[in-house]
């Protein structure tokens, strides 16, 4: 099938692949007195008496925005904010029909980050969390610590933590095929944006020792003058062994390959040059960084890609909509690494006596995942304390 | 019924008035391509070469927020938007059943004029028009000014304009029932907030020739010096005959009061002054300017109030949801006098065989009403050439 073809004629048929309805009934004069005036006074006094009572009387508890600046979207790049938006209506349609959230696009004109961080800020109070989506580096990384520091509930940039999530769910499973065990990996992640940097920290967290992040340049190496804030920072916990170069250089004897970059970076040489049983995610889409069988000629034992074509699809739908789902249950006020730690185990232990090379993750129309992310989310929530109920 | 502890309960029942549901399926991997990636990349890059097609490849042609700053919420003050979510949640399940639009709640946590326009304004690109909700005066409208001027899809504060298209809808039908004509009427409004000043506003331009206001102090009076500049404005429109004093020598023999003021400020004497056949609406809500009964006692002929309770109940209800529908439907670039003198009349001849002194205007559950409104409004938005479909 044509995808491209075929999605605008469908989109063009569909109109808006979400719609807002009404959960009441107003079809007499006793139901518009109890869903609106005059006894819809009552809930606004109890809740301007206490405000937490706006998360039990008003769907703010289940109602997430998916929020972009349209600057990062998809491998398209800046598009602005109203062309975002049908990535942003098919985020928000996932998040309820995986997780049962109630999500809407926002599109906010600006690519100013105090504006952006401020207008956030401002809409808070209508919502049970914040969703980012598609905000470009180095951007993304001040709007979500700052609103993470300053907001009361919990936000998540998805292009950052979603992708760091799944790819650590495919991680547990691939190693776990191969026989070997985290802390001995050697790592190399191409592409050092939103979702390389989160991508490093999440495996560091998760035990790997050894990883070498790679941006256009080459490996991120620390002090370098050239590098941003983010990149710095990212760099001091990186590259343990001081190596200086190109990719070519980090995906040598390395035992995973992990490309949030561009098409066609990596050559078979490369593959060929990494340890016996590699494991390659190549995620740049809609082309990937290697094409999949030439990774599997050069002698790659696993591979995952971006693309919806191929067995283990490396993709961020299999955590957010159970993430925010255990998150809004729990009322959590942050979504910390524990929490998506349990996301990541989740996915991983869905695929359960399934898992072979070529399933190494749940597709996402399997409801099980999501239902196991969503508890392992709020569980772990609990745990840590950032639980409010 | 209690309608307070009773409303309080389904509310904590429902959890919410309105749900964000999925228009697509994501059942398969085809599905998926279509709806998110790798179709979507096509109708986002269509609309990147030509911005208005967001209106007809995604929700925005039928989605509006119901934004407010909860400064003036129904008859409640300045409880904060959180506080507000209860009313915005109810008016976006009345605009889904009535006028099928897409609603959403948006409670912006700041009273700042400059700061409510610039969110709006940065949002703007997600909506097909904006409804504002319970901004008290004089800055609802300044910001209502504003954003008509700088914003590209039509803006509409439903505290003024719906509240003077209901009142003028039922004015044209009681004004008929007494056998009186608009030009020779002697109105008193009661209440220069937002919905008084543009009561008397519309009122002039449906050929009301005498109409005098009050605030709280008294008759507006041309150059009074206390007057803040939408009072000032409104002044030089109305008291044509130069009155000074109270609300008592407003009334006295007026034609039609209109009270969206304060709990029994009004005596029976005060009716009693006016002239023969005095149309009243008493629309302070919960408790009118005087007691229904009191106002016939004292010789009204007929009477509107804003309660459910009574026949010829005043409700804007019947206003914004058919008045968005059709201004969507043509994709209207403002909501002009026309379109809301459309919608006034298109409400007051549908009662029609059933007009009597107890039935003014239709119920809000007459579906055929909000039909006519939604037609009328989209024929004067393509008739005073503000459509643009």
């Amino acid at each position: 099938m044509n995808y491209s073809e075929e999605s605008l004629k469908k989109h063009a048929e569909w109109r808006g692949k979400i719609e807002v309805i009404s959960r009441v009934s107003v079809n007499s004069r006793e139901d518009l007195s109890l869903a609106y005036t005059p006894g819809v006074a009552r809930p606004c006094k109890e809740i301007q008496k206490n405000p937490e009572l706006s998360f039990s009387l008003t769907r703010r508890w289940n109602t997430v925005p998916v929020v972009t600046d349209g600057t990062a979207v998809l491998g398209l790049g800046d598009i602005g904010p109203e062309a975002g938006m049908p990535v942003m209506e098919g985020k928000c349609a996932l998040f309820k029909s995986f997780g049962n959230v109630d999500a809407i696009p926002l599109c906010i004109r600006s690519k100013d980050v105090d504006q952006i961080v401020e207008t956030i800020k401002l809409l808070q109070g209508s919502f049970g969390g914040i969703n980012l989506e598609d905000i470009s580096a180095p951007r993304c990384f001040e709007i979500e610590q700052r609103l993470k520091k300053e907001l009361e509930i919990p936000v998540f940039h998805d292009d950052q933590h979603g992708t760091a999530v799944v790819s650590a769910a495919a991680l547990i499973n691939a190693t776990k095929l191969v026989g070997k065990k985290i802390e001995d990996l050697r790592v190399a992640v191409n592409g050092a944006g939103a979702a390389g940097v989160a991508i490093a920290k999440f495996f560091l967290q998760l035990g790997v020792s050894d990883l070498v992040l790679c941006d256009s340049k080459g490996i991120i190496c620390e002090g370098d003058p050239r590098l941003n804030a983010p990149k710095q920072e990212v760099a001091k916990l990186t590259n343990k062994r001081k190596l200086t170069g190109k990719l070519d250089v980090a995906m040598k004897d390395a035992d995973v390959f992990v490309g949030v970059s561009v098409a066609n970076c990596v050559t078979k040489e490369m593959i060929q040059s990494m340890n016996k049983d590699a494991i390659v995610f190549t995620c740049a889409n809609p082309v990937p960084e290697i094409p999949r069988r030439d990774a599997f000629d050069a002698g790659a034992a696993i591979v995952g890609t971006g693309s919806s074509e191929n067995p283990n699809q490396i993709n961020n739908v299999l955590v957010f909509p159970g993430l925010f789902r255990g998150a809004l249950d729990v009322r959590a006020r942050d979504i910390n690494f524990d929490m998506m730690l349990g996301a990541a185990k989740a996915i991983a232990a869905t695929v359960g006596d399934e898992l072979c090379p070529e399933k190494i993750l749940p597709f996402a129309w399997e409801m099980k995942s999501h239902e196991a992310v969503a508890k392992a989310v709020a569980e772990e929530a609990i745990r840590t304390g950032v639980a409010r109920v």
